[in-house]
């Protein structure tokens, strides 16, 4: 209770960051003022009553249930401005736009995004922000201390991190790795800034980029901008769906480190790959020029990969021999450690790998064979716990699919909504493709899918586990 | 070779029974009498120059050799009939016709099934029924000495079955199966000819029915026969979709055995259920008659679980939120150790228990916490597999959507298409669904949807291995 009145009084200041757009733009500041108000008030009393019963053992136990719970109260205080402004009157409407932006999902249920409150898209875009800032202290120091699907792999890579103490070192993990990410975001911003965006949309996308998260200020998402913005904010999602544990190395000199790194190699591998087929693809098939095509495939590529869900063009529109490319990539996701959501490429890595070296276990079934990434060899262990991460992430998409074909969705919109959401991307295929958005959805299904952002988030474990008997056994 | 030879005599002497139907019917007897000589033919000079080479050490390697290329040569063979009639001229169609027979998925290129010579449907019905004495031997006896995901689970439950030798139990064990599979395809038979059907359409569908293949004689499969009919072929697709060891515990009177089994509790479990649904789903929603509903409902979900294909109903023009349980069927299978396809019910059963208890070894991660199936605990060795079997499962069903819709097909057709190949269902969802065929499929697709079928009839590893590296090492 301390730890969430704590974060609730810090969400609270960061939603009076809004005044500053609302005052400039001559917009109603009580909205913000009393969602803030609310919030922090709440917080303290969270923190009083918390304070009380101190306890400084915070074990693993604890551990997942403040992670999930903390994704849910901040959604649930964090869509005060969206209802208090009137601009999502239905708490149903207001919990899904909010968890989607603190998963980092980017699904929103406006269908005219340009109408809303400046003051109001600007917190939209922080609600990214601030969940891009979650999970970097989530997946470099929290998930690994909980022992989630295979997350302590990244513990080796990690500078001075150790895997069973977690107090002393999150703090100065958390700011080194803070630290670059607002270094990276003010890079951003600054360099939209200096093209055809104004201050205002510059901040909102570099908060969306970073994130990976995809709220857009513009209903047509990126598609408007000029060129040279969505080169920017291509060069940016490919670092913010980088590892970044390299931005680190990068900024100590290290490139070595970073090209060595199996990982990184096979993301960038992903991208050429696929941008080049959807190229040629465009050019060929579409007759569009290429720059047009090559900039919209590595945009689209780039976008889908690393969960953001920025949209330059229509994927839908394209023949499904191109556009099966861009759904396949929603099953890939980001890299560990990145603020990308999705499966992550280092699972699937080890999973490929695995899948190939137990061909030759059934020939050799005495033969001890492990799995190895960079140069060590991975524990049966890990394998196992990644093997169990991936299966359960099928089961869970493929009940979301159902569930939503239950609610009436079509196949392709009960597809493209389960993964778009479990994946943390934003569009998917069918109905709630690229131009498309979520208010079509029935209330069941948006409480379902907004289920499935948090899980897909918080590496499905951490929910989980909350959920299994085992967890409230003594 | 030797092996191989001798198979082919024995695919020629299964063709020559065609000649009773093609005398009867007054039907032209040349394309089976010239197909069956050169099966023969092509038999005795393989038998003849392996025997020079006569080496009784039968290992794991030759077996995944043998088992492979087995199902290929037959169904090279096999097509004969169909091109030398000119029922199918093209080798592509009638290759891909046959392996559907022999893999007894029942996917058809035949747009006009009534127009086929009788002695010719006859020949498919009995690819289906071969095929199903081969999966029956393959499945109890060599795949779990080849050590192919998790099969050795149930050599456990095998009366006189030892691991680890194959030769002395293999004919006991293949004689005692094929004693019960030649019983009941006879009962069913009887059974059906006993109705409206006549010897033709009784023989044909039993033989369909038994190896849980789905090859029809009529254009509209099962939908035109009577009630009576449709009640018998659903009574004995159960049976074909149940462990074969089962019936013989049922044929010597161990009844509580039977019903102590967890995966046909979950078989029947699984069936009674999305019946359920389903039937509610077509009474309501669809505004149709009880019994109707029922037998339809029922008919269906068999079908797809058991992996046979028979159809009654266009269970496509359902809304979406019913056949979508259909689909969702697709991915089950049937029981290990019977003549159906897909992944397998115990394989689900392994996995989900495993999901179940990797959440308790997250929070213990010291505590060895076993899988137990039946009384028994499973080893992490085995779950391991069976993980490993399941996730290659997915990748090349993903494999196959993709190359599906890059030759052009829709979203859903690519989807149906590669499940109903990879589990050898026969009808899929889309473009491939119920009173649908597979004419339409570019050759590139029907090769590999060809290459899916024998796949996923060969429990995977037994042709991925050849193509490993590994196993052409010395």
């Amino acid at each position: 209770m301390k730890v969430m009145g704590i974060l609730l009084i810090i969400i609270a200041a960061f939603m009076l960051t809004s005044l500053v757009f609302a005052i400039y733009f001559h917009e109603t500041v009580w909205p913000i003022i009393f969602s803030a108000i609310i919030t922090a008030a709440s917080g303290v009393t969270l923190a009083f009553v918390g304070n009380k019963h101190n306890n400084k053992n915070i074990g693993k136990r604890e551990g997942y249930m403040i992670v999930t719970l903390t994704w849910i109260i901040i959604s649930i205080f964090g869509s005060l401005p969206f209802i208090l402004s009137g601009t999502i009157p239905s708490f149903t409407n207001a919990f899904f736009e909010t968890m989607s932006g603190f998963t980092t999902t980017g699904s929103s249920i406006l269908t005219d995004i340009e109408s809303v409150p400046k003051n109001i898209l600007y917190w939209r875009a922080m609600t990214h922000w601030i969940g891009g800032m979650g999970i970097i202290v989530l997946t470099v120091a929290i998930l690994p201390f909980l022992g989630i699907g295979g997350m302590q792999l990244l513990i080796a890579e990690m500078p001075g991190i150790a895997p069973d103490k977690l107090h002393p070192r999150i703090t100065a993990t958390a700011k080194r790795f803070w630290g670059i990410y607002v270094i990276l975001t003010a890079v951003e911003m600054l360099l939209l800034w200096a093209g055809e965006m104004n201050f205002f949309d510059a901040t909102c996308h570099a908060f969306a980029t970073m994130a990976t998260g995809g709220f857009s200020t513009k209903n047509d998402s990126i598609a408007g901008f000029l060129p040279y913005s969505q080169y920017i904010i291509i060069v940016f999602m490919v670092l913010a769906g980088t590892n970044f544990t390299l931005h680190y190395f990068a900024f100590h000199g290290q490139i070595k480190k970073i090209f060595k790194n199996e990982e990184f190699k096979a993301y960038l591998t992903i991208i050429a790959v696929v941008t080049l087929a959807l190229t040629f693809g465009l050019i060929i098939m579409q007759n569009e020029g290429l720059e047009n095509a090559f900039r919209d495939s590595l945009f689209t590529v780039v976008s889908i990969l690393t969960t953001t869900g920025f949209v330059t063009a229509d994927y839908i529109l394209w023949p499904v021999y191109l556009w099966i490319l861009i759904a396949a990539l929603m099953f890939i996701g980001g890299s560990a450690g990145s603020t990308g959501g999705g499966v992550k490429i280092i699972r699937h890595l080890l999973l490929l790998r695995n899948s190939w070296i137990e061909l030759k276990r059934t020939i050799h079934p005495a033969a001890i064979i492990p799995v190895k990434y960079g140069k060590k060899s991975i524990s049966q262990q890990v394998i196992f716990n990644v093997m169990a991460f991936f299966l359960i992430y099928i089961l869970i998409f493929s009940f979301g699919v159902i569930a939503m074909a239950l609610l009436g969705l079509d196949f392709e919109t009960s597809v493209g909504a389960s993964i778009a959401s479990l994946g943390n991307i934003g569009p998917g295929i069918g109905g709630v493709g690229p131009i498309e958005n979520y208010a079509l959805i029935p209330p069941t299904g948006k409480w379902i899918l907004s289920l499935l952002m948090l899980l897909g988030r918080l590496e499905l474990f951490t929910v989980l586990i909350i959920l299994s008997p085992a967890f409230w056994r003594k």
